[in-house]
């Protein structure tokens, strides 16, 4: 007789999917140190192995870019381009020919060179190249190793991916017509293969620990990733229980849609503001989509990425214009450059860190390379007569890295006006709070500023010491931890005082169980992925301002982050 | 005319110094990627100058012992058996053999990779190997390149050296006889060279940025190290206004020793404890001649360190147990493994990390570990017997840590009682208070506590997000930022109102600046290094309690280090 298993994880995405599995795993291969007699045998064998995944490349790259269109088919045509790197392609051959190792191994330890120094940066763009290199290296070895390397992309019936990991590109090779929702063992909330699942919209859960050594392939499975539990080989009855909750969540997906022009007013009639988070001009179409009510966020540093130099000031003075006039004055957050320690620019040339985390980044650089800030803040500082900007800057620890960068947009704002050039004179200069230390003393902070936008996902790694890369710590991630809450209750009850409004940008702002928390500590921006602004306002919609502000003070006697989630769900998330 | 040039820095030992200027240079080597015709030729080329180097350093090992004692001498032990380390000299000439370079480079590469290794680890001892291998890098590439290399060692007359920075290693070979005071370009409070002046009682300035660009060696010199500034070509009457300086700062340390066996009464009758920082049972004779209340902080890594396994049950209660007799009933604290991440045991085999001060150390890896860590325990436990004994948990960042630690610490108890071996029933438990989060949420953590201990090193670098070891963000390392104050009082605001004390062990407790500070906030036990006792005692017995206390409060009002830095030179030391 067959019983059901139910695993727990990390609910990444809504919804509820039914359907079989598929068990997406990675090859092994059996690298060892050999050396080998002839290198240039070995040089060829490893010329040979490029040539047949190029050509297999191309191949995949034609028939998506058919049946998906151009933009799925981007990540195969970034795999050709790895493929044809001199300084990844040389570098294996060097090491074949300067120290005899055969092609397996000599590959494998250049790439994976390449891999942990993309791997390991802040964000999507770095960590797309690691799994682009990543997916070659396999693609590769399988050929060397004489494997046949498997794809996403060619799933043609509807399935329920369970992997260890997700990688950028086995997302972006997910066909959501077919994929019908994922499980994986590792990764929480803000792990790439979470976010990915927010924006494919596709019920995932993270986080299971274990799942690939429970799931055969084509057993079937649920994924609910409205709570965040798996369930392998359900009983009829589960089945039947599910698919009444999938019925029901698209039933009230439907509904959202309606709140798409809608204010977000709680039910007592308080309004907050639901922003996104953008990286580039093009995310503005979700945005709009999505009713956002602003962007909370627009990162330039992918201005700045993938390129030979920096960008122009005109180059930039269009983004940001760009920006400003498609949200049509509402309001429009730009962050300065937050680049460095582990957000490299090649061009930048700047020197290895120990911690790159704890190093010379953001504002830091911008302070150390005042031309290059400069830059950035007259093409800021030209587009604000096109719209509603607020500049903010990122990392700001101490009073005096505050107060320079205020001095140095000073003086560029006093030039433009003395060139003849418009400067809007309702620009709101405000900072991230990341750091402990300005949370702590936000007190003080408040006094020069116009508002503070919290950026959890680097203050918990701060709070916590604890790189939220790093799966070794992943445990110390707690969104909800005793700190966190009452580092947040500060910056927000001293910016009130003040008189200061106070937005937040880290996942944290979208999570379901993180919302009536900061609700009731008066958050008054919440800012988030375009795809979770409508889940967001229909759950502020429900709830009364006053009545989570009463109970939050409750939380205060709590002691750690797993009681306090336990805490929300039990009373707003039954 | 010649006029006097005066630079600030950090004031990192007392006490002032007048002497001539001895300009400590690095030779520059010029050193360039070039390939060799002939390997072999190459390689016998690098055994000459390490046989050269070798010779060198029996002569210089035998002089230092003859001249100041064989514990002077052990450095040059020490690099004697870095020439002979097969691990650096056969990577170096492997590095020739199979890829042709020239020894300059090969060596420069392989000791680099070396030294980027262990300096950046937090410890003394792993920081002394990284400084024992660029001086003998430095020496052998002397050879290489055909210069003399120098040393601080060959000092005879009385001088103030002058450097970029001190190593370890040279810092070792001062002779305190001769050498009168130091002065470097970079540095603070915590840096080596700062913590080895106050060791040999040397007044010292550190982080001038850029006195080596301004001395010229010979120059009569003022370094001023009770208020960090240093007086280059001084005039005669300021050199006779320091003479007096000084005659009256030795004057008053005369005074100190006859505090050797008072207690820490403050001047309107409140006792605070005075306590020392050990590494090993070695450091107990300083702490006793320097009258110490107590061992605040008993780092147990160093126990670890050195050897090729994990110390014994056996080894490690003979060194608890020795520590507990010699401190006769005072007070001894003693922290569990503080190792990983940064800090690397060889034997352990730890993975790398990205970011290693955010990864997992400390009580991380010994829960994961806890073998490791039962064994250490129930040491410690069996030690308990002999003297009063506080066991402290570091890098506590989440409760459930907290519980898991006291759960097995509580299963070794039960289990040695078991055994009928006798454990002390009054051990109190404890932890550092080193993480933003567990300062910030102390009010939950000091229900499951009998104290707090501050560890300001760790506190500071994460609450503001700068690794202390990164010169490039060290204006960050900021000890009276308004979010350390915060921090430190609520830390010990929630304490009292639980009936629980707090002690501090990072350098901060024995800072004049910081001591009426944290008096005021009402710190009960203060440890340091061994030498900065009788000094505080000093300072505290002139300060009131009652007013620092209500002083203390109007620092909320300031916004940066500086400002308060200034504020309390003003008020208490001018």
């Amino acid at each position: 007789m067959s019983s059901s298993t139910v695993l727990q994880g990390v609910a990444a995405a809504q919804g509820v999917a039914i359907a079989k599995a598929f068990l997406h795993e990675e090859p092994t291969f059996d690298i060892v140190a050999s050396k080998v007699e002839s290198v240039e045998d070995e040089v060829q064998r490893f010329d040979e192995a490029l040539a047949i995944s190029k050509q297999e490349l191309s191949k995949i790259k034609d028939e998506t870019e058919e049946k998906m269109g151009a933009d799925k088919a981007e990540i195969f045509a970034a795999h050709l381009l790895v493929l044809a790197d001199p300084e990844l392609v040389d570098a294996v051959k060097d090491k074949i020919r300067t120290e005899q190792y055969n092609a397996g191994f000599a590959l494998n330890e250049v790439a994976t060179m390449f891999i942990t120094m993309f791997e390991n940066m802040d964000n999507e763009y770095m960590k797309e190249r690691a799994a682009d290199i990543y997916d070659v290296k396999t693609r590769v070895l399988s050929h060397l190793f004489g494997f046949e390397a498997t794809s996403l992309a060619t799933i043609t019936e509807e399935t329920i991916v369970i992997a260890h990991d997700l990688t950028p590109s086995d997302t972006a090779q997910i066909n959501p017509e077919y994929v019908k929702g994922f499980a994986t063992n590792i990764g929480g909330r803000t792990s790439h293969s979470a976010i990915m699942s927010r924006s494919l919209e596709i019920p995932a859960v993270v986080g299971t620990k274990k799942i690939t050594e429970q799931i055969e392939n084509g057993m079937t499975i649920i994924v609910d990733g409205l709570d965040g539990t798996v369930i392998l080989n359900p009983t009829a009855q589960e089945i039947k229980q599910y698919e009444e909750k999938r019925a029901s969540f698209l039933k009230e997906k439907e509904e959202w849609k309606k709140l798409v022009n809608e204010k977000t007013l709680t039910s007592d009639g308080a309004h907050v503001e639901l922003a996104a988070n953008i990286g580039t001009t093009n995310d503005l179409e979700g945005v709009i989509k999505n009713g956002a009510e602003g962007v909370g966020l627009f990162r330039t540093e992918f201005l700045y990425m993938g390129r030979d130099e920096l960008p122009s000031e005109e180059e930039q003075y269009e983004a940001y214009k760009t920006v400003l006039e498609k949200m049509e004055g509402k309001p429009v957050v730009i962050r300065t450059l937050d680049i460095g320690g582990d957000k490299e620019l090649p061009y930048l040339d700047l020197p290895e860190e120990m911690n790159p985390f704890l190093g010379l980044r953001a504002v830091r650089l911008c302070l150390e390379m005042p031309d290059m800030f400069r830059v950035q803040l007259r093409a800021l500082l030209r587009a604000s007569s096109f719209g509603n900007l607020k500049i903010m800057f990122p990392m700001i620890a101490a009073m005096e890295e505050l107060r320079q960068a205020k001095v140095i947009l000073q003086e560029e704002k006093d030039k433009l006006i003395t060139e003849g050039i418009e400067v809007s004179d309702s620009i709101e200069i405000g900072i991230m709070v990341e750091i402990p230390s300005t949370a702590a003393a936000a007190d003080r902070f408040v006094k020069e500023v116009d508002f503070f936008s919290i950026g959890t996902n680097d203050l918990i790694q701060y709070t916590l010491a604890a790189d939220r890369m790093n799966e070794r710590v992943s445990y110390l991630y707690q969104p909800y931890h005793p700190a966190i809450i009452r580092l947040i209750k500060n910056v927000i009850d001293v910016a009130h005082q003040e008189g200061k409004w106070v937005g937040m940008c880290g996942e944290m702002a979208g999570d379901e169980v993180a919302i009536p928390i900061l609700l009731g500590l008066g958050l008054d921006e919440f800012s988030m992925s375009a795809t979770s602004i409508l889940p967001a306002r229909n759950q502020l919609l429900q709830l009364s301002k006053q009545e989570t502000a009463e109970w939050v003070t409750s939380l205060l006697a709590f002691d750690t982050s797993e009681e306090i989630e336990q805490e929300v769900r039990t009373r707003f998330l039954p």
